[in-house]
């Protein structure tokens, strides 16, 4: 059974690699972070939003671990699951080459919501997010 | 009739926007090239595989008018035709907002097409586009 | 004489460059962006402030012209200078390769004021760059 | 005593500030990357020259904590040291505000070296490093 959530399939731009001729790791954070944003969408929430009602989702702490590197013209898939642990969202975001579903990046990234400057339970990511959660 | 030979669509990523809340306007050009690159592929053109055989497209002049701004969320379709002018290929881009087709940017961008080291005229480019000239 | 009234000096970071080994284009746009901004700031006026306050400086048009491109390593000056016209600041900027003040890039950028979501003339601008108007 | 062995003083660029104000959480391994480079730099070695010979150092994992936010204007003080754990080479880099040294990014990043394709020990960075390591 498989315990992702949320999936999207995005191609390489060529402005992602870099001089070593492979996309540059800091991309792959624009890709976890796009993909998390994606995700709240779906469920109809704005990150942009959330922004001007005060309410700031931040990245407390990442680990990635690099895998395969991407490619000029190579399409991917970016996927996640995630955990509550304590006050913290605990995303887990892993990116698989989308010919070989080679793993590209295996990723989690702790989150927790500042609201109006200070560190907070969120009751609105809750109710968001009670139906992914085991 | 339509001029526009080759078209994307995309959405706008949040790390796209910067501090006024609007997409940077480097991004712009950013999306451009993806569009150029993208139309390559189409016909059967990878630009890093150019890159391999020493053949590089470089842009010469690029003219952008900013007309809109795209935010977080927006949808866009980024529309390309070209002209040769001389030795130059000149790629006319423009971007609508996907919603009310608002144009957004409008560009022209002048490449011309360096073989290992030199300005060249280019025979592949010349077979390539030939279909797309009037 | 010299007309240039600001200039930095900026060095190359290797993620600026792309899979052809040079500064991607997109990245000059950039580095003009910032050369403003450290104008601005030379002169006491932070451009998130202004933001903050409801007045948005935006570009309505830029023109680059590619002269010869940056590389890793590659130490380079940011020059500018400015004209009004009409209700636009249009600042005049090249970019120099520090080793042998080779032009690399020349551009133009035309800016407007944008203050509460309308485009106005700008006291503020007018009495700032009054003394850099000929 | 300092365990320090480099450090690179940087001012954030507006550019790289996102729709909350801050700066982007991916620009941070992109401050890393930069200061690991000039960090080679500064002992001769240059990160384009090196792929140019077929030797790549990759980044195999990183570790990122962000404390606290940079915003536009801010000066930072990027430092790192190294320590050898078997095949590999792991970056320990802070950074820290410029105006009161607090601590914006505690991050590790392990790094190996890929020479004509093949993860292989270094003996460049082996002697290179040597001086810094305990």
């Amino acid at each position: 059974m498989d315990k992702y959530i949320f999936e999207l399939t995005l191609k390489v731009r060529d402005y992602e690699c870099d001089l070593q001729g492979i996309v540059n790791n800091a991309n792959y954070q624009h890709y976890l972070e796009h993909t998390r944003h994606e995700f709240l969408s779906s469920l109809g929430v704005s990150f942009a939003g959330l922004h001007e009602q005060g309410v700031d989702p931040v990245v407390a702490r990442i680990h990635m671990a690099f895998k395969t590197p991407l490619k000029s013209g190579d399409e991917f898939i970016s996927k996640l699951y995630l955990r509550k642990e304590g006050i913290k969202y605990v995303f887990h975001q892993d990116i698989f080459r989308k010919e070989d579903l080679k793993l590209v990046v295996r990723a989690s990234v702790e989150t927790v919501c500042v609201v109006d400057g200070r560190l907070r339970e969120s009751a609105l990511f809750d109710q968001l997010f009670a139906p992914f959660l085991i």
